[in-house]
C-alpha cells in the first residue's frame, strides 16, 4: 500500500486553495456577528460583502443578487419551488442527467416533477424539452426548467443558452446548476440566459459547506427556504458562515484567474485517455459487441477539460475504486454524495450505456495541481488492475 | 475613540475558542468528501463522526441522533414542520419569547402557528400552555410545542421539563431551542424531556454557519428540509461543512469542560448589575412611576450566568449601542439577527415592559474570557453616557 497519494477526484471535492485558506484564517479572527452594528459586527459584514463581489465576478452577476447558502444542495432546494416572485411555477422539468439534489425536486410535489430525457451523447434532448414545453399548460403557471451547465459524472457541457431561449419563449424560468462548470469553463449568467445559477464553494477550491444561489434579476426570486432573521436581504435567514463565505470568495477569485490553466488540464486528461485506449487495445475482451464505452461518447462531446471515465466491462466500479485507493489513487464510482450507497449511475443509465459497462466505469477528475506524474501513476495502476481482471476473465 | 475593545455581546456570537480554531485548521487540510469511499473521504468522515460524539456528549444524546445543519435557524426550519415520522403535527404552539427563527413557524402555515403568552417575569405562561393544549383537537394531529431553554435577550431559563411533561401527556412533541443555554448551563436532552433540541456552534465558541438538530429518538424525526444526496442518515442532504463541524465539536467539548467557570462569569455579571444600580441611584429620573426596569425582573428569575440588561429610560437602545461602540465596547440592542433592522424587542414587549423603558434597554452578555477590567470599562462608559443623558433630560 502506497503512502503517497494521487488525488483524481476533484469533481467530488477539490483541495482547498491557499488563497481560500488565508481568507478563512483571517475571517476566523474576526469574531463579530455580521448583523451586529458595532465595530466587530461591521468587520464581519465587510468580509461577507467582499466575497459577494468575488462571487458576482465569477458568475457575471450583480453582487446584490448573490444569496449565500450552505451549499449547492440548499441553493437547489431554495430555487426549486413553485412560489417565485413574478409568477408561480406549476411544474418542474428536470434534465435526466441532473444532480440528485435537483432530481429530488426541491419543494415541488413529486407528481409535478417531469424528467426530460437525455440523448445517447450525454446531453439533454432539446427536442424532448420542446415537446414538454409545447404541452405545458400555461394557465396553471409557468414552467420551471432545471438544466446543469456541465455534468458531474461525464463533464459533458449542456446547451443551456439554447434551452433558456426556448424556456423564456413560453414565459418559463431556467435554473442552471453551474457547480461543476465554475472554475473550469467561463460561467456567465447573462450569456447563459439563466434566471438563477447554483454554485458550490468546495468544487472550485473553497471550503465544504458553502454555496450560493445567484439570481439574474432581484425581482424574480424564489420563496425563501429558511425563515427567521433578516439576513441576505431577507432571502436566507440564519447567521452567515463568515469564514466559509470568505474562503468561497477567495477561491472564486483564484479560480477565475486560473481558467487560463485549464488547457493544460485538458492536455493531461487527453494523455490519460490515450493511455486508457492503449491499455484497452491490449485487452480485446474489453469491448462487448456493439457496446459503447462511455469514453467513446465523451470524446465527441463538448465537455469540461478535467473529467473522464475509465471502464473495465465486467468489473464493478466499487471494487475498482478500492483497488485504486490501495494503490494510492483517489477516484470515484460516481457522484460522491451517492457513492456511499453504491447505487448504479443514473447518468450512464440515461445515456443508454449497457448495464455491464456502466457497472465497470469509474470517474477520473483532474485539477490544476495534477501533474504528468499523477497520470503515469494512474495508468500504471490501471494497467495492472486491467491485466489482473483480464486474467480472471480468461481463467 | 478607543482602539482597545471590550466585547460584551456573547449572545450575538462568541469569540472562536482556540480548541475550535485548531480543529478547523486540521480539518481544512483534509480535502476529501466525507461521502467518498477512498482514504481521503474516510479521513473527512472520521472528522465529522468525532464531532458527532462531542455534540452528543454536550447534549446528553446518542451520536446517531445528531443531525448537523448550517445553524440553529436551519435546525428550527427542519424541526418546525407538520410531517414527523411517528405522527403528523397539525399546529405549532410557540412561546412568545422565542427566537425569530422559531416564531417564523418553519414549514407550518401561518394560521397553524399559535403564540403562547409569557408572564411579566419573562417566562412562558404555563397556564396558557395548558389552556392551549386542553383546547387542541387531537383528531387533527398532535400538537408541536416550541420552548427555548434560555432566552437570548434576557437569559431567563424556561420551565422546559415541566412543559414537556404537559405536552407528552397529550401525545405532543416538544422542540427546545437550547442555543443560548448550551455551554452556560447543563443541557440534557433526557432531563429536559425534549423530543429535539436546536444548537448553534458560534454561540458556544465554534464557527458561524454550523449547528445541529439533536433528536431524542431516531424513530421520531421531522421530514428533511433539504433533499438530494443521502448525507446525515438521509436526514439532511448536502456535502457536510467538515471544517465547521470539526470546530463545532471541539468548541462543544471545551464548553462542556468550562461549565465550571460559569460561577465566575455570574460574579462578574453581579458586579456589573450592582454598578448599574449605583449609577441609577444617582439619577432619579431613571425610574418612571410604576415602570419596572427589566433588571428588576431578571434579578428574581432563574437565568443564565452571563446575560443582563441595562436601561436608560428615554434613551434609544440603538444610540446607546453606538455610543458604547465609540467607547470601545460591543453590546447589542437586542437579538443580533434583527439588530440591523432596529425594531422593538418582541421579548420585552411580551413581558409587558413599558415601551419607553424597552426602547432604552440594551443587552450586555458576558463570556468566560471577560475580566473585572471589562466590567470597570463598561461601567465607566455607562456612567458617562447616563450623566450626559440626564443633563439633556434636565435641560
Amino acid at each position: 500500500m502506497s503512502t503517497r497519494r494521487t488525488y483524481l477526484d476533484w469533481n467530488a471535492t477539490a483541495p482547498l486553495r491557499p488563497e481560500a485558506r488565508v481568507a478563512i484564517l483571517a475571517a476566523l479572527d474576526e469574531h463579530g456577528n455580521p448583523s451586529s452594528v458595532h465595530a466587530e459586527g461591521r468587520k464581519a459584514r465587510a468580509i461577507t460583502e467582499r466575497a459577494r463581489y468575488q462571487i458576482a465576478a465569477l458568475a457575471g452577476a450583480e453582487p446584490h443578487n448573490v444569496i449565500f447558502t450552505s451549499g449547492a444542495t440548499e441553493a437547489a432546494n431554495q430555487a426549486l419551488v413553485p412560489r417565485w416572485s413574478g409568477g408561480t411555477a406549476c411544474a418542474l422539468y428536470a434534465g435526466a442527467l441532473e444532480h440528485p439534489c435537483v432530481l429530488a425536486g426541491g419543494r415541488f410535489q413529486t407528481d409535478s416533477v417531469i424528467t426530460v430525457a437525455a440523448t445517447k451523447h450525454g446531453v439533454i434532448d432539446i427536442d424532448r424539452l420542446k415537446h414538454h414545453l409545447g404541452r405545458h399548460d400555461l394557465a396553471l403557471g409557468r414552467p420551471l426548467v432545471a438544466l446543469m451547465l456541465a455534468n458531474n459524472e461525464t463533464g459533458v457541457v449542456q446547451p443551456v443558452a439554447e434551452a433558456a431561449a426556448l424556456v423564456h419563449d413560453v414565459g418559463g424560468l431556467l435554473i442552471c446548476d453551474a457547480v461543476q462548470a465554475a472554475g473550469r469553463i467561463p460561467v456567465d449568467l447573462r450569456a447563459l440566459g439563466a434566471d438563477a445559477i447554483l454554485l458550490s464553494a468546495h468544487k472550485l477550491g473553497g471550503p465544504k459547506g458553502v454555496g450560493a444561489l445567484v439570481l439574474a434579476d432581484e425581482a424574480v426570486a424564489p420563496a425563501p427556504l429558511m425563515s427567521g432573521g433578516g439576513q441576505e436581504r431577507r432571502q436566507r435567514a440564519g447567521t452567515e458562515n463568515v469564514a466559509g463565505i470568505a474562503g468561497f470568495g477567495a477561491a472564486a477569485e483564484a479560480a477565475l484567474a486560473e481558467l487560463a490553466r485549464m488547457p493544460a488540464v485538458a492536455r493531461l486528461r487527453d494523455r490519460l485517455e490515450r493511455g486508457l485506449a492503449a491499455i484497452a487495445a491490449t485487452a480485446p475482451w474489453q469491448r462487448p459487441d456493439g457496446g459503447r464505452l462511455p469514453l467513446d461518447v465523451l470524446s465527441q462531446a463538448p465537455r469540461l477539460p478535467n473529467t473522464t471515465l475509465a471502464t473495465l466491462p465486467g468489473a464493478t466500479a466499487e471494487t475498482l475504486v478500492i483497488q485504486l485507493d490501495l494503490a494510492g489513487i483517489a477516484v470515484s464510482a460516481g457522484a460522491a454524495c451517492s457513492s456511499g450507497k453504491l447505487t448504479r449511475s443514473h447518468v450512464l443509465n440515461a445515456m443508454g450505456i449497457e448495464p455491464e459497462i456502466a457497472a465497470g466505469t469509474i470517474r477520473v477528475s483532474l485539477g490544476a495541481t495534477n501533474t504528468d506524474d499523477d497520470i503515469d501513476r494512474f495508468l500504471a495502476a490501471w494497467s495492472e488492475i486491467a491485466a489482473r481482471h483480464g486474467a480472471r476473465k480468461a481463467a
